[in-house]
């Protein structure tokens, strides 16, 4: 019987590995280490089976009762291949064979991009899984990934899923992408302090612009402060506008908004609701709305989730 | 051998039917008949059956050598199920249950909205077919299809790839559709007649207001006509841009620029690829951007090769 999954969630500075019970979909024990920095691959995989085989021995669990390992990547991964990872330092790396090869046959191997699976994993986490979502990750970038009947789009390369950077106003300011008007530009964490430092001057607030925090502005939102509610207005406007043009494209049954920044909870996810109701058209308008579920643990549990996939 | 296939396409005023040859995908015949309008569902498919036997007949074909029968509907279409289509009078209906009531067991029969059909069918058509295209019809309305990994999108009703009504600019002026923005409300017919309309007062121009018709304005712009150039420069920044903000959500190999407004060719489509490239983030930049192919039939064939879809 396969009892037993592993979700691992690569990232440049640290690997977040999970052992996870298929029944109930219960976490075990996760671990989280540095990420190695010489030889990338082959140390990272080497690691990955290393702390695999520590939890099966503590566990007593043989592989015979494991299903599989799930990874997240962060980089573009097409059919568990990637190309480039400039935060892992990797070419031309095939996931799956490096694994399989450090594995016995019978265990499943699967591998996205990470905010792919976290897009995965947080529809699977919802009292009822959907089969068409879109998931946005709210943070110090802003992400996402687009779930068709079941399926992560990869798209052509492998970037599907790069709502962060659909171009959604005017603006001379040039992002990280190199292009302009990106969507990470009005709510990625830089957008935010940088809208409420311009309108701290100007503002009646208890907020300061030196040693600006995200959550402060958020909880001033909360105790009605101008700046908070004007600066989570702009967010619920365009995460509002661009989910709208999703919906109307790809027609989904749910939105998700995940990510550090989701954290602000109900305030932000009712403006994002009121700007949505306003730019979405035919029946998208009935498309539910919800927060993500899993936390901090999303790149571990969306991996685990995806390698029980069907 | 199922050597033999229908495409059907079911308009509001006409339907349009084509029989196929499969190897080479060869168009046989095909006719064209005013829509039915009484009792609309029973008539339709009674009509189609009716006009397929005269084809049979004509050609010496026993059903044996079908291998289905494609519909292409003018509504959102669910797995064959239609919930409402105003332009039939249709409520409810299970176009394939209704249809295999009619054929023998064998026959296959599948159905798609007619802009996902063509999208479908435009994508089949070219050179290299793509695992996944983003497909724009520009006509008096503006539509399109999604395809990913060789699938239609139809999304959570069935109305997945409205793409000509993703809110794009900002308006007072209200669509169709009840809202504001929409690309259908800078590329429809009636907006690039309104468009030429204001601008042909202030402007030196070949071009007159009264009687003004697509095809003039177009032609004018191949003549450098200021007015021309300048809705079709409109035009190719509101498509470029719509088309970056679905390829950075998509990452599709392929770009299709369809319906009779495409008929302005080489000058649209090089409008369009300007403003992508300047829209366009990532790999998404170097993604194709090609006119349709089939014309006029775009129904009729989409829906036979989507009969033929494994």
């Amino acid at each position: 019987m396969k009892n037993y999954t592993f979700g691992i969630d690569i990232g440049g500075t640290n690997i977040k590995m999970g052992l996870f019970k298929i029944t109930r979909f219960e976490l075990i024990e996760k671990i989280e280490i540095p990420t190695p920095n010489i030889d990338h691959a082959t140390t990272i995989f080497d690691a990955v089976i290393h702390l695999a085989n520590e939890f099966l021995d503590k566990h007593g669990i043989t592989y015979d009762e494991i299903l599989g390992f799930g990874f997240a990547i962060p980089c573009p991964v097409k059919h568990g291949y990637v190309d480039v990872c400039p935060n892992l330092h990797w070419r031309n790396i095939d996931v799956i064979q490096a694994m399989q090869n450090r594995v016995p046959d019978h265990v499943k191997v699967v591998v996205s991009n990470d905010a792919n699976i976290a897009a995965y994993g947080e529809n699977e986490s919802l009292d009822i899984p959907h089969n068409n979502a879109i998931f946005y990750t709210l943070g110090t970038g802003v992400g996402g990934g687009i779930i068709v009947e079941g399926e992560i789009i990869e798209g052509r390369t492998g970037a599907g899923g790069e709502i962060g950077h659909m171009p959604i106003f005017e603006t001379n300011e040039i992002c990280g992408c190199g292009k302009s008007g990106c969507l990470e530009q009005v709510c990625g964490t830089k957008a935010i302090l940088n809208q409420a430092r311009r309108l701290i001057p100007y503002s009646q607030t208890i907020l300061k612009s030196e040693h600006l925090k995200v959550k402060s502005i958020f909880d001033a939102a909360k105790h009605n402060d101008s700046v908070g509610l004007k600066v989570i207005d702009e967010m619920g406007k365009y995460i509002g506008l661009s989910a709208s043009i999703l919906a109307v494209s790809l027609d989904p049954d749910v939105i998700i908004i995940g990510g550090g920044i989701a954290q602000a909870g109900d305030i932000l996810l009712n403006s994002i609701k009121k700007h949505y109701q306003q730019y979405a058209r035919f029946n998208t308008i009935n498309v539910p709305i919800v927060l993500a579920k899993t936390g901090n643990d999303a790149g571990i549990i969306g991996a685990a989730r995806y390698s029980m996939k069907a």
